[in-house]
């Protein structure tokens, strides 16, 4: 897999993920100096190349001069976020969202807020790749994201753990009436279908957030956004 | 100015604006059906045409069959924002916002969170264009947007309206212990360089949320998303 993109590559760096090699364009400035340096100091090999080869290289056309070659994104285990932890834990569901910056936005909104995994679906869902790990300014490789064979498969082991599992979604309860203390999963729907009917029935409830619009949705990374730092809020 | 994508489209129709001419996919299925019932109840030309006119026509290259021509978007009077209202107002300042999907959801969020009004500057923006309106939902169409020379400007006419302006950015006061009700307006800063050094000087206070990760910021959007729906939160 590819991690291309400064801000990425340096979130990269940061943790002890194996890099097989750092490509970075012949008299890059800036933080590529520093990303340089915490390269060398993990003896990673870096290789030197012309803008134009890092064009070729690149999947996401906004490599800025540098492209790191990682093993495939190693997801974490569903059992290791169920795993209990004091003050409460908090995991983000995603049902369907196939658009990778949906897919991007989400990890870092979990990152920020402190979550202690996301987890996403084998099918019908967008995959942790380079392009993802990119649009989430790094953060999917400080949080831990296990994959499932199905959401529904989830909803089930995280209630079974005890988590109280809320999906986020219009006609549901106001969600500043909800307590999000505690074990909790917040479950977001794709783009276009939301969660999908029998998974809405496994929830414990469906919380909404008060829309004073005429616009009757707000995008699933922003309406997450607000639910996990209303947790947050709670929970201080 | 073009406005694109069916619920572009449809948001725009809810309104009272003027609508030039309606250019329509022949065959075009599903919703378009009811926009073009909506459009000859108000009396507006459609056109149709094949796929690749509309292709020829698109600014955005994703239309779904449906483009709208309108007058250049109207903008709100800084005036009109800062005229009094039960319950107190709620204002969006942008400060040198320039990434058009930053913006669009930028205006998404605030009409969902019932803001009174957007600001943004003349110079080193963003404007509200075709593009915009499409990214943001239509949400552009129903939330007022003001122009100004210069946000420092647009943050003096606050203060002296009564408003507290409240910057949004790293290492200001936690952002829950702040008293959100009355006459707000909340500062977001560029992608890149924040909020500038003198407009930072001029807010009444600097508001920052918790941050739990490795990756130390938020997408502005979703920051506003959060501080808006804190100030909904207290106000009710």
């Amino acid at each position: 897999m590819k991690i291309e993109g400064r801000n990425a590559v340096l979130e990269l760096l940061k943790t002890d993920k194996e890099i097989d090699k750092l490509l970075m364009q012949k008299g890059a400035e800036g933080s590529a100096g520093r990303i340089f340096a915490m390269a060398r100091e993990r003896n990673i090999r870096v290789q030197f190349a012309d803008a134009r080869a890092l064009d070729r290289e690149s999947e996401t056309g906004r490599h800025q001069g540098v492209i790191a070659y990682v093993s495939d994104y190693a997801y974490a285990e569903l059992s290791e976020l169920l795993a209990p932890k004091a003050g409460g834990r908090m995991v983000i569901v995603c049902d369907g969202v196939e658009d990778v910056h949906n897919l991007g936005s989400i990890l870092r909104v979990a990152e920020c807020a402190g979550a202690d995994g996301v987890i996403i679906p084998k099918n019908k869902s967008a995959q942790v790749t380079g392009a993802v790990v990119r649009i989430s300014e790094g953060a999917a490789n400080h949080v831990r994201v296990a994959r499932v064979p199905g959401v529904n498969y989830a909803v089930e082991q995280l209630q079974k753990a005890g988590y109280w599992v809320y999906g986020l979604e219009a006609d549901g309860e106001d969600i500043y009436s909800a307590d999000l203390t505690g074990d909790i999963a917040l479950l977001v729907g794709g783009e276009d279908r939301g969660i999908a009917p029998l998974t809405r029935k496994k929830c414990d409830k469906i919380l909404s957030l008060p829309l004073y619009g005429k616009v009757n949705s707000l995008n699933a990374s922003v309406a997450l956004g607000i639910a996990a730092y209303e947790a947050v809020r709670q929970r201080r």
